[in-house]
């Protein structure tokens, strides 16, 4: 075989050092799912947005509530805010870039419901302001961010801050993550 | 803090034993990213399709390079076959939900371009047509599967099997070897 370009081991490594420090945040990942499986337990239902990589993450862990993840069980309510496409170049267009989640948020958003926001750096505009319009509703408020937690974390009732500074890795823990928080959430149907 | 749920100590562990074996295909994800960046050299483009946690993984790579993985460069040709819900449904209505894939690749696809089918099972039917369509036209054809490979495998060019049968554990590999390929991919722009 030709040599193998250093990022691949590179990147493995960094891999391994952030799986290992998220390991320390077990806790937050249970406070979060059980947060998620009363609200679901209660009839109300879980918006997620975020941009780039984290609106595939959105629409990931939707997909595993309303298809379902591991095991035949009922639909569960969960809705991306990432997809509607009609929805997101007219919100962007008539109002501004910044209020695409917002807005549906503040159509869809119920109290009791819940908001998971993604975003790795924990400032991206708008999923900042569609947790603030989350909490004005009376919604209970997560964040998936990496270290420090950003503006996000401040608005939310539960942060899971990866700890580290890279996107890519950040993005790989909290798709771990929310499948762990997944399986719980399903488990007891 | 309450007792931690055993589930999630015991996904931890299971994401680590995988990531652990993954190691072992680094060979296999340079090959792929060397392929799809002669083929970007070269002016072809990469087309990726699955379902699901799939889906949103095609959409999350594709992203990265037509919008940016971490550095400035200019755009690079990467489309997902998942996101247009107009397409999807049409060819699902009209012909059939296993050619939602096929039919875009026959439309979009030219020789020399790259399917990346990706699929935790190798077997979901529409990504396999896909593939199949993407070889008749003379495209590489790679795939993203678990253990095994499945019949995706035995179609395409190279395959990236992730040595496990838990269609969760195999997505969190995918992503890092996506992000691994887009970081190798952008590395000389
Ligand atoms: O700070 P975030 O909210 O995570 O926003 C980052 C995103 O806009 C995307 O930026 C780039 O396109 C890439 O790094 C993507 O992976 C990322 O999701
Ligand atoms: O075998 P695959 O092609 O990976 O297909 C699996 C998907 O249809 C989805 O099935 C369930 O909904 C979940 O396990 C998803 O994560 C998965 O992507």
């Amino acid at each position: 075989m030709t040599d193998l370009n250093p990022i691949i081991a590179d990147r493995f490594t960094e891999h391994l050092e952030v799986f290992g420090r998220t390991m320390e945040h077990m806790d937050t990942i249970q406070e979060i799912a059980y947060r998620c499986k009363a609200a679901l337990e209660n009839g109300n239902k879980i918006l997620f947005c975020g941009n780039g990589g984290s609106a595939a993450d959105s629409q990931h862990l939707a997909a595993e509530l309303i298809c379902r993840f591991k095991k035949e069980r009922r639909s569960l309510a969960g809705i991306a805010l990432t997809t509607d496409t009609s929805a997101l170049t007219a919100i962007a267009n008539d109002y501004d870039f910044e209020s695409v989640f917002a807005r549906q948020v503040e159509g869809l958003g119920r109290t009791g419901d819940v908001l998971i926001g993604i975003s790795t750096s924990g400032n991206s505009k708008n999923v900042v302001k569609a947790a603030e319009m989350a909490r004005s509703i009376g919604m209970h408020t997560i964040a998936f961010t990496g270290e420090g937690g950003g503006k996000l974390a401040e608005l939310c009732d539960i942060t899971l801050a990866i700890p580290s500074n890279v996107t890519a890795r950040i993005q790989e823990m909290h798709i771990l993550a929310g499948h762990i928080m997944c399986e719980i959430i399903e488990e007891d149907y």
